[in-house]
This record gives C-alpha cells, sequence and structure tokens, in this order.
C-alpha cells in the first residue's frame, strides 16, 4: 500500500469529529491501539477503557465522545469510533486503481463489451455478450457465464461462478467460491415418487454496493429475479434460494438459509446459522437471533429467537426455564403425589 | 432457446391431460400467468384462485381437475397441475445436443476416452484414464481427477471438482462449486491427543437421473463407496460425509449434513439444516422436518422434528408449551406455595 | 500405489503392538475384514465381535487386546485398534514423492521461490512473492494469491483458494473448494442504516499438520491473524471468522461456525453444526456436542450441549422432559383445578 500523508484535521472533519489538539500533525495509515506508531491513528473503543490511551504511540486517537483526558497527541472526538475508523481506515487504504487489462492467459467469449480499464487475471473465463463496467477486477479462476452485465468498481474475487444472464450493480465484491445463479431446488413429484424438475429460467440480481462472503450460493429465479438489494453484506457460507428478495442493507450472517420466495425487508438482520422458511414476508428491520428459524411473517421491527422463531425476551426466558425442566418435572410428580394425600385427606 | 411450435392437444396428451377447448392451438413457450401471452402456455396452481383466469392473456392454460369455468382459451385439466408444468416446460425448452467439442484451453490427461460429441469448456482440466459418456458437458474450471466415469448426458457445472475414481451415472447434473470425492473426516487420536488420519481409499458413485447443488461436499468412502442412488435431488451446500448411502428419489434440502456411514432408504425427504448423526439407518419414506437432528434410527415413513428429532406432531406439541414456559414455571411455584398452606392448614 | 512388503513383526513393532503367531509372513496392503485376502492385513474393532475372525481370508488381523482365541494367522494385539490401523495402513500407502514440476499450462508470478521438487498442476495460478516448500502439490484449478507461504509436504487441493498473505505450515492438506483468507465480515452502521466496511487487513495463518475439508471458509483477520494451530482437523462446509485462534490438535466437524475473535484451547471438538459466538474463550478439551450452539466462555473440559448451549448432562434430561411438555402441562392445568377445589373445600 502506499503513504498518503494526511492532517488529523482533514480526517476530523471527513468523520464530521470534534477536534482536540493539533490538527496539523499528519499521518498515514491506521493501526491498532497496541501496535499503532507515530505515523498511525489509531481508536478506542470504549471510553470505559480510556486508561489504555496512556500508553499509546500512536500519532492520533479517534476517541468516543466521553474521553476526559488531555493528551499529547491529537483526537477526533466522535459518537461511534467504529464508524470512524471505517470510514478513515478505508480513506487512508483507498488506491488509484491501476488496470492491468485482460490476461492473455484468460478466455474471454464473443461480443464482449468491455472498457480498458478493467483487470482480468490469469486463467478467468469470460463467456459471450457479457459486458463489463470500468475498473472491474475479474480474478483469476473465475468463470462468467453469458450474458452477464457487471457494474463499474465491481470485484469477482478467485474461483466464483457468475452464472448465465446475472445482473451484478456497480461497487459489489463476491468473496472466493461463491456461486451466482445456479438452478434453483424445484421438482414436482409424479405418484411413482420420481421428481421432474421444473426449469429454473430466471436471473440473479445484486445491486450496487452488495458485499458477498466466501462459498455462498445464490440461485437464480424459477422465473423472474432473484433480488439482493442495494447495501446488503452477506456473510460467508449463505444460502438464498430461487425467487428470494433481500431488502436494502440487509445483514445476513454465515450460514444463514433463506427458502423460496421469501421476501425479507430493509434493514433486516439475520444471525449466524439463521433460517427462514418459504414464501414468508419479513418486515423491516427484523431481527433474527443466530441459530433462529422463522417459520411465520414476521412484521416490522419484530426481534426473534429460538426454532420455531418466537419474541426475543419470550423466548430468552423460555430457554432459562428448559434448563431447568427437569426439576421442574420433579416438582410437578411431587405436587402430584401431594395433591392425591390432601384429596384422601379433605 | 429455439422456437418450437406444439400443439395443445400433443401436451394434454404428453401430460395424459383432459383437453378441453381447441386443441389445435399452437404455442411455443412457457410463461407464468401474469406475464404469458398468446404465444404461451401457462398454469393456475390452486382452483381456489380460478379468479386469475379472468385476465390472462395466455394461449392456454393448465388447470387443476376442479376448475369450472369456460374460458375462450383451451385448457389441460390435470390432478397435479405443477408436475404437468414440469414435464410441458422442460419439453419446450428441451434443444437438440451441439458438441462444442474440447476447448483448445482445455487440458485433458493421458488414456481418456470420449466421444466426439462433447463439450469441454475452456480452461476446464480433466485428469488421466477419465472416460466421459455422449453429450457429457464439462464448464469452465471444472477440475476432474484420475479414473473418473462419466455417464451420457451428464453435465459438470462450472468449478466443480470431481475427484480420483468417482463414477457418475447418466443424466447427472451437479451444479458450480459442488466438491465430489474429497476425503472423508477420520483420524484415530492418539494418547497424546494427536490425530492420526485414518486412509480414505474409498469413492463416490453417483447414479442415473441425480442433480446435487452448489457448494455441497459428498466425501469419498474410507473404504468402498459413498451411495447416491438414482434419482436423488441435493440442494446447495448439503454434506455428505463418508460412507454414506442416499436411497433412491431422495431429496435434501440445503444444508443438511449426513455423518458417516448412515443409510437413508428410498423417496427419504431430509429438511433444510436437518442434520442426522452416523451409523443409522433411516427407513423409506422418511421425512424430517427443516432443522431436525436425528440421532436414532428411524423406521419407514416416519415423520420427525426437532434436536433431537422427534415424532412431528409430539414436536410441534411441545414447541407451543415451550413458548409458555415461563409462565408453566411460575404456576408450578405458586402451585407450590398453595400446597404448602393447605398441607398447613390441613 | 506400489506393491511394499513387509513383516508382521515389523509393523508389530511399528504400533508397539503384542505380536501373536509368526511374524515372518509378509502382506503388503490393508483391506477390511470382509474383502482382506492373503497379502492384506485387516482389523477387528471390537473383541465382542470375535467370531467374525473365524471367516477372514486376511493374511494378518490387528485386533483388541481381549481378543482370546487362537488363529492361523498371526495377530497384532494393540490397546486401539484403530489407531494401529491408521498407523499401519498409511504407512502401506505412503509412496516416495516424485515431482512433476511446474506445468507449462499452470501460472506462476514473479519473486516466487519454489524448489525444483514441487508438483504444479495445470491451470493452477500463483500470485507473486510466493514460497513454496519442498514436496508442496498445487492442484489444477487452485489460486493463490501474492505473498503466500507455504510449507514443505503441503498439499493444496483443486480448486482452492488462498488469498494474499496466508501463511501455511508443513504437512498441511487443504481440500476442494476451501477459501482461506477472504475479507472477515466487519461494518459499521451509520445513523441513515448504511454498513461501511472496517477494512479487512491481517492474515491466516495454519500450522503443521492441519487438514482442513471441502468447502470451508477461513476469513483473514481485521488486524492480526486468524490462527489455526498444529495438528487441528476441519471437516467440510466449517467456517472460521476473523481473528478466531483454534487450539493445537482441536478438532471441528462438518457445517460448525466459530464467530470472530473467539479463541479455542487444545484439543476442544466442535460437534456437526456447532456454533460458537464471538470474542469467547473456549477452554482446553471443551467438548460441544453436535447443534450445539456456545454464547458463554466454557471453563477447560466443559461439555455442552443444546442452544444455548448448557452441560451436556443437564441437557440430555432437559430434553428428554421436553419431549414430554403437553404432558407435564396438561398436569399442571389439571392440578391447578384440584388445588381451586382444595381450596374450596377447605
Amino acid at each position: 500500500m502506499t503513504e498518503k500523508k494526511v492532517t488529523i484535521a482533514f480526517l476530523a472533519e471527513m468523520v464530521q469529529g470534534e477536534l482536540v489538539g493539533d490538527g496539523s500533525i499528519e499521518i498515514c495509515s491506521f493501526a491498532p491501539l497496541d501496535s499503532a506508531g507515530q505515523n498511525d491513528i489509531t481508536f478506542l473503543a470504549k471510553d470505559k477503557k480510556e486508561e489504555l490511551l496512556a500508553d499509546t504511540k500512536a500519532g492520533a486517537v479517534i476517541v468516543p465522545l466521553k474521553v476526559v483526558g488531555t493528551y499529547s497527541f491529537p483526537c477526533i472526538k466522535v459518537a461511534d469510533p467504529y464508524l470512524a475508523v471505517a470510514k478513515i481506515h478505508t480513506y487512508l487504504l483507498n488506491e488509484e486503481f491501476i488496470a492491468e487489462g485482460v490476461h492473455p492467459s484468460a478466455f474471454v467469449g464473443t461480443d464482449c463489451l468491455m472498457p480498458t480499464e478493467v483487470t482480468v487475471r490469469p486463467l478467468a473465463v469470460i463467456g459471450n455478450r457479457v459486458k463489463l463496467g470500468k475498473r472491474v477486477v475479474v480474478e483469476s479462476g473465475v468463470v462468467i457465464g453469458d450474458d452477464v452485465f457487471i457494474g463499474d468498481d465491481t470485484v469477482i474475487k478467485a474461483n466464483v461462478t457468475v452464472a448465465n444472464g446475472s445482473i451484478l450493480g456497480r461497487r459489489v465484491t463476491i468473496h472466493s467460491g461463491t456461486v451466482i445463479g445456479s438452478d434453483g431446488y424445484g421438482y414436482a413429484t409424479d405418484a411413482m415418487g420420481f421428481h421432474h424438475k421444473r426449469p429454473q429460467v430466471g436471473i440473479v440480481r445484486i445491486d450496487d454496493d452488495v458485499e458477498i462472503g466466501s462459498n455462498c450460493s445464490l440461485d437464480r429465479a424459477a422465473y423472474g429475479v432473484t433480488w439482493v438489494k442495494a447495501g446488503v453484506k452477506i456473510d460467508n457460507q449463505v444460502q438464498i434460494a430461487h425467487n428470494v428478495v433481500v431488502g436494502e442493507n440487509s445483514l445476513i450472517i454465515a450460514q444463514s438459509g433463506i427458502a423460496g420466495s421469501t421476501t425479507l425487508g430493509r434493514n433486516v438482520v439475520v444471525g449466524g446459522k439463521g433460517a427462514i422458511a418459504g414464501h414468508l414476508e419479513i418486515g423491516d428491520q427484523v431481527m433474527i437471533a443466530g441459530g433462529g428459524g422463522v417459520h411465520n411473517n414476521q412484521p416490522r421491527g419484530a426481534v426473534v429467537g429460538g426454532r420455531p422463531a418466537i419474541p426475543i425476551r419470550q423466548w430468552g426466558k423460555a430457554v432459562a426455564v428448559f434448563a431447568k425442566l427437569p426439576e421442574l418435572h420433579s416438582d410437578v410428580r411431587r405436587l402430584k403425589k401431594e395433591i392425591e394425600t390432601l384429596k384422601q385427606n379433605d
């Protein structure tokens, strides 16, 4: 990574933070609190750990609003240090795109449209009638089918598969091993128990600013579109079945699965290993705890856990009792006997 | 896709349906109810929604037996519209196989047997002594090991791995990212806690008409064979451990896992995220609800859910009470006090 | 595999077993009990099945200590037949490494260091400044990024991805479809609900003698290192999040997931589909039953099950009562009525 010197005043303004100290000091990189040096900016996540600032050798520190001490280094006070770090670190790492062009060992089909400023690495495969935007990166081992559209600044990491007809937006990142657009799972079973494939002729559409982790599966629609909307972030090993719609800015944590034709609203959060059955409507801002299994529509803002999922507080209380079930069971048995005794005495 | 004009009478006979209306009308493709036009056949899934037929612009409609209205377009009445659609849509999409041959950028090892009518796409890799059937398609990025046999009309999608010694039947489809024949997970642990690998020298055998989704893992047997029998349909991200046998026409939904040496009978259904422990016998037609975890042998026809799995009705009732456990718990506490009082008064 | 004749006496000494019978007899391979012939050694797993020995045609048998009969073939008596088999079978299969060199169709970047005795198969991709140890095998379809270090005798199976900066030890095996070093899942969310990526600039380090199954995901650290220590064995489809540390000789069974920054001690066992939340400390020798979900730190040696996980015995009793919850529920309802009656009579 190239060095990029910037003043603390510039960074404070970038994150709309309060500058405390000498804003003219320059740093060029970001590092964690325990390893940051004079040329680094670092951050303190929580004001309760303010004593950690005493030992830092960082050139500057992003701190929560409640930090009270005065320090020899400049600070940027912000409401959310993690958010400020995300923006500042990303800015510091950001480099000008240098197009490598299409490597001669890559295979590109016919009638493709691609600008000169792309990078297609060795032994990547691109089908026919594919359109790549500017500054797209297609890493080695990627296989892109026919009639695929990929927007500007999108990065397809090594060994990803993007099947025929897929549409990817701008600034999308797909991590290695992920499969976009394989057939949905749909069969009709005859009286003999044989399964007849229902053709899967739709596509996958992925909107701007989506990031998808490694070894995920996003199936093409039976008809129409499986649709991941803008700003969605999907972790590793997630399964998105045919005709699912994932609303803007939703978060889907690792090893979750969403069954066919279910629609998620905006800013939904699906915890790790979460499961959502098919043909459901999950409202905006619903949160599903890790391991939760949702079998019913969920209204906007619902927070649920368990399998089948119930409201999270109820689930929390129920699992606490679950652990005591053996005692509860013997209590009830004893009560039965005692009541028998009382009835006889009555 | 090429256009293929067929009469409604022909299609009605193909699915053994009852033709109502003008059988000489021709269509050439299938489309869903809301988008079908004059050249399309479409379908109505449920007779309760018959009012939807009023607005369709389709050339013909596949309908359930109970539909009562008379329409300007011909109908094909069938017991199972989904099944009729699967057959008709597949028929309409079906095209003559056009062999692309072996692309010069693909790598093919020595002593392979392959007919002229195969398609091996750019940058696919085929090992030594591999035998491909007629009309086999090996897409880009596929790696096939040594001594593999692949039957007629089988399709290996992009970036699949088929390891040494695997045997694939006819009309098999393997979707992208799936790994056939990696080593099973078997170790013996010594007194120091070190794990010694137990060699995995068996193979994977996949019979005719099997379809396997994306990013699945099917491990080779320790000795002998891991065997997926004819007509089985496996969804995405499924794990099949060493020496598992999956009986004919079983369905294994996404993210399920089957541990080593377990045998499934015919027409078993494993719901999404299902788990089956090792060394079990799962009878014909057993159904495991999504998220279910089976730890015991299951007799033919058993329907189970939960972890550990119990009969599905019992599970349904138990989870209903589970949600009420906090109230049940306080009820029992109150009862204990009341009985104490009664005993003192007694 | 080449034939390798060895005496039973040699093998008995190798596994520190007790030789019973003629140690000068030679065998050259291993086979299971029911298929072993005169040139094979086989094994009996449990002394209770000693009657099976009557029918074997094997040249020699590895048996448990308690076997009592005398047989025409030599036996090797050991405390753990599985362990002896693992060692003997591995020895018999072991072949001298024959380097295939770097295939001309593979792509190798600049400034790489690799000894002559490596195997890089057709259409593998190796980035810049990569260092390979002796006898490393990189199969077809593998993509290795820049600045990767791979130790002696390590095998990277087909279609694996090893991202920039990863460090792999000696005698490591990575199975197909696995992704080492994709970005961790880390975002900071702003007031509008947009997620800002937190740069993931750490690496993955994998120590000696680790084996990782197919289609796993091991994310690079946000900063620092995601670390899989020596002797760890990971099954298929396992998710290891950023900054996780897996202690020596731990076993992680298929489809498990470990969330970010959690540390596992030595010889931990995570059952299939296990889940561990983030930022936890899991002590040495902790065992998590299949499907268990751990939300709290676990002390050394804890054995837990369920979601959320509780001590395994408690969990076993609780699930037994869970299945009886409907009866328990009606018992309590009846008790309430009876107490009402008693109170009125009181």
